[in-house]
């Protein structure tokens, strides 16, 4: 059998699992959901095994520290994914809701009703733990999911998978609601990102490289994740130990993620009072500082920061430094270089903070808190499964919600059209 | 300057106007309907001699008679477009709206913000009425908008346009908010379709083959307007007279659109005393009926239907007739040969229509009421931009909220993640 013949059967199964699933109560979906959760723990050893056989093969081809690291289990790992389930568990169910239902004239009631979305492929890279993530909030949805992690885990993911699989099998749903691919050539990847009709919605998760050639070679319906290339505007007037600490955090907290600030851009007023405070703490914390020329004549340490820097998302101890003359030239310059991730106001101006909060174009505009804050969890979604950078389906944080769709209903009584 | 270099040119422009547009209050953008409606009935010379000049083109390359109709453009189509642009101005304005806010254990008010998606890519054939109706939905909803209609309108649609430009210049709006493509090479509509990054979403409208090319060749993301190969089923109980309406109705009322019937499913215990009755009652309206062996059985001038008839959108009185033993094997049915637009059962047993409306997976669900019921209008959307068969973003009929998205916003007080 080719890959592409495997992948295709695979996606078939899936296919009818999706319709079994579609019509399951929330009863069974949350049973599943606790069983998977059993299986899990139950499999520990197994999981652990298979785990400690990629370590080697990863270690054997040399990869890096952090990245020994993302593939890493533990108990306490495995415990986590244990728990995300039963959180997924406890959450309400969106299937089946109807909004907006209204009266027509000729008496027709219509309605949307809130269905998932089919077949999901989800392609991502390392950390075996998103296997069971996004199992989870799959399955809630009413998803069938096909799941593909990076080469380096695939032990790792065909024990847990194969644990699911036995949870599902345990509360009477198709064990096909939720299949891993075992089979480590990339070409299994491109085949599941071409199944138009078969897939109806492919997710990564990963780095820029990854996420721009899955963009590249998806025709199935994708959800982007583009790169955050996040800023935070400190305006005037603003409260500037709430800036500070909105900036400390945006910037430190965890440098490595896609909601991290990447440029401060800093009013003139308020530049002369904040600037020498927050940029020597910054420096004490281990970030590295490039900046404009009037950053520069406030804090000397600083790099001379090029065009380059305002377009360059760091994920890291780095930070572009900019001042600005005003809300107008920062939302300006937020347009010209962000990426419509996240993007901060600090302000205590209630026009400035009106005006940011409407006209900046991003997933998520936040007035005088910190860019961390963007994330499922932090916003009541529940569990994420990723952050969309695009506009169409979903914005910012997905869950369980964003993972479906809406139907049309009409109830009628012999209606007609005229 | 290259096809590729005009297009981009257009679509930056339509980016800037883009920009502006998304903080332009309704009252701006319905002044500017108003007068885009003012200065196409006063263009109508212009409008009229453009369209005589396509027509004229159009003949001498030998197009049907039916293309050349839905080409032509008279005073009374030209008022209707005024009309159309006159009720989009009334419509309310879903921008700006703020849906689900709530406030998170930290004290943040995390809520939804609807705003435009940017910059949207029309591609559509033959209908220069478009023209005028995707610009008022796309300004409405504070869209910028690229239009490109068929090369055999081409004039047409220049100088409706031009009446477009005009009156969104006399309510202080860019002109550049709608812009129509002159050049009538199709490399400029490929080049539109590959703008990722300037474009934010391509909807198609127009044939099958056309609407397959543009799947096949676009990269920015689109919305699909698929085919629509509906059903009526008639089940057991149900009313046969309603049942004679409907199915009546869903196939002759205008059998050439998408929501049309293609395929009758009738219960076995409904086929004896229904079949003998539709069926002569649909031959007389001129439908030609291709059935299964027992619906032949009850109504012999029928022909025999194949696996093709079931798979087939006619878009003509054609009909395909399959008797089914149950629900269950209807949906089945449709499952296997529906497109996933619009489908319709008829019945009085309540737990076969509530059944029928969570299983069957499709844009549009309804109970005694006929498929041609499928529409912006007949759904109170206002006008539609088209009819969505794909499940990401929107599905089904499509109106103004259906073209824009839903950023978060944040409002804070300080708060950081922990």
């Amino acid at each position: 059998m080719s890959i592409r013949e495997e992948i295709i059967q695979l996606a078939q199964a899936a296919r009818r699992a999706a319709r079994v699933l579609a019509k399951s109560s929330a009863e069974i979906k949350n049973q599943a959901l606790l069983k998977m959760a059993d299986e899990i723990i139950n499999a520990a050893p197994e999981i652990l095994a298979a785990n400690t056989e990629d370590l080697r093969n990863a270690q054997a081809t040399g990869i890096s520290g952090a990245m020994l690291d993302r593939l890493t289990l533990n108990d306490k790992r495995i415990q986590d994914m244990a728990a995300g389930l039963r959180e997924v568990a406890a959450f309400p169910d969106p299937v089946g809701e109807v909004e907006h239902e209204e009266v027509r004239p000729n008496g027709i009631r219509v309605g949307r009703m809130r269905v998932p979305l089919g077949v999901i492929g989800m392609v991502y890279e390392a950390r075996p733990n998103v296997t069971a993530d996004a199992a989870g909030l799959c399955l809630k949805s009413g998803n069938a999911v096909i799941l593909r992690g990076g080469s380096e885990s695939t032990a790792s993911n065909r024990a847990i998978g194969a644990a699911i699989s036995a949870g599902l099998r345990q509360a009477g749903l198709p064990a096909e609601c939720v299949q891993v691919i075992g089979n480590p050539d990339r070409q299994a990847v491109t085949e599941l990102l071409t199944l138009n009709g078969l897939v109806d919605c492919i997710i990564p998760r990963g780095g820029h490289k990854f996420l721009t050639w899955v963009a590249e070679t998806a025709s199935v319906p994708m959800i982007q994740h583009g790169e955050g290339n996040c800023h935070v505007y400190v305006d005037d007037p603003a409260d500037l130990s709430m800036a500070a600490e909105i900036v400390f955090n945006a910037k430190v907290q965890r440098p490595g993620v896609c909601n991290a600030m990447e440029t401060l851009l800093v009013h003139a007023h308020s530049a002369l009072a904040f600037l020498p405070v927050i940029l020597p703490r910054l420096a004490k914390a281990g970030v590295e500082i490039r900046g404009c020329e009037q950053t520069r004549a406030l804090f000397s340490p600083a790099q001379a920061a090029t065009e380059l820097d305002w377009a360059t998302e760091y994920q890291d101890l780095i930070l572009a430094v900019k001042v600005v003359p005003d809300v107008a030239a920062a939302m300006e310059h937020i347009a010209r270089f962000g990426t419509g991730h996240s993007e901060a106001i600090v302000t205590s101006d209630y026009l400035h903070a009106e005006r940011f909060l409407q006209e900046v174009d991003a997933a998520a505009v936040l007035v005088n808190a910190s860019t961390r804050l963007v994330d499922g969890g932090q916003f009541g979604l529940g569990a994420e499964i990723g952050i969309s950078t695009q506009k169409l389906h979903a914005r910012g944080p997905m869950g369980i919600r964003e993972l479906t769709s809406m139907k049309f209903i009409v109830r009628g009584t012999g209606q007609i059209r005229k």
